[in-house]
């Protein structure tokens, strides 16, 4: 059993046609699985949905704390990636002995071209058999959380 | 590097406008990496574009062979999932300390709804991180090849 | 209000995910009016769910039927494009003083790059201005039944 | 031969995925034209990418003068919805003997559940037949530009 942690991001990024802006609403995860017709057993958990450069520490606190209580020791994290390291850092001091995964998207599953479902997969895969650690998993690959920064300029995470 | 074969299955499957019919094109694969926004380094070739079902013994010899001869040691087969556990099959009496995933899809890539990237992302990774040995990649799952068959059924892929 | 009748067709395949083939399942008319935001008032009937060439002289007859009984005086029929002329011209010699549309899809809509949606869009708009008659509105254009063909080459419609 | 002015609105909304938010590219009507198999002629010109919140009096003096300078009497005008009224109104007063046709979207193309191909189908098909005037079609309906109103709450267009 996987747990899984949603803390909003890019990833469940909506638009909100009334406004005419991107929003927040429910996550897409649930229905993400169901698309890629996952058949790992999950247990999924909203635990905020902000976007990540509005994350505040109390925000990755609680974060870290439902990561060392969760009775999984395989988790992903769905989180936007300006600040994923931060968080990643934060979860590393605090959590030992689990597989904790965090991802993301650079564009919103509710846009047609999404390289969430990508992640999401990928992410997934990691989480079942990486040892324990905290891991990024982005474009594919994966970094240990201390091995990793996000370029800016590119919109890339790349090896430290 | 991994290295990525394609040999066609639901996963490559395009519709023929003028036929009105299901068809093989070219392979979608580049463009799901571009997509998903992969940055894992892949060296990509289309050994051949048929229904499993129409894959004769000959066609394995060809994936065998090309599996044992390349340089890379973590390799990616897009496969059609009807006969997929028969190649990896192939494979496992063939090919000896690579890493070798199968995965393909139900929903081809080409509908919107497609398990495909889902699937791309999930295999790119096991590939990566899984000690040698023929491995089948569905559903967010692996399996050895020697513990898993598909329930036609249900069409989908389940432990021994 | 606008009355609708569903027969198959391009318009509404689908894939059949266990038999890996495309089949005919229920058809896409509602959530195609609820993504394309419409506020026309309609009324959807689904006569039959057919591939075009397999219409029948007695599958036209209930059209035309239908097209006659109907309250409606404005009419819009999906229809596979290979016969979608003949099924035009068993209208037209059995329904007066009725504006009837016909339209279909190169492309199945559950195909993700349809251009269901933008002939579903534009037979509805012609279907509410133009005079009575029977009219094929296909790739943003119409024509009246007896001034078209499809030409099976190109998949294309073309004013005689 | 149908001109096509493209004005911006969230019809041609993206996402930049480095800053994470809306923004405004190159319009998608080509792709849009070529994903509806459209065969209408159609000449397209951009005259500005904004978000119809944002229009000045100048950018409306200018469309109603290309509107008016240009040598179709057929003209579909891609426009954001909140002041596209306010746009219609500027064309009556200074065009006349020109069917010109306001459409728009309430998600952007580029998101997968766009309204914008439906009611670009719409819109091109009610500038072929209805008589000189200017118009606003959306939901699959046409009104006369003083005769609707966008209601705000709900974000649909309702006759005056």
């Amino acid at each position: 059993m996987i747990r899984i942690f949603v803390t909003g991001g890019t990833f469940d990024k909506t638009y909100d046609e009334i406004r005419g802006a991107l929003a927040f609403d429910d996550t897409h995860l649930p229905e993400m699985l169901r698309l890629g017709r996952s058949r790992v057993e999950v247990s999924i958990r909203t635990l905020m949905m902000v976007d990540s450069l509005d994350m505040t520490d109390a925000d990755r606190e609680l974060i870290v704390r439902h990561c060392g209580q969760c009775e999984e020791s395989q988790i992903v994290i769905t989180h936007g990636t300006d600040t994923m390291v931060e968080t990643a850092r934060a979860i590393a001091a605090g959590v030992q002995e689990k597989t904790v995964v965090l991802t993301g998207a650079m564009i919103p599953y509710a846009f047609g071209s999404s390289d969430g479902l990508f992640n999401l997969g990928s992410a997934l895969s990691f989480a079942q058999v990486l040892p324990p650690g905290v891991y990024i998993a982005m474009n594919g690959q994966h970094f240990a959380w201390d091995k990793v920064r996000k370029n800016r300029e590119t919109g890339v995470f790349e090896a430290l």
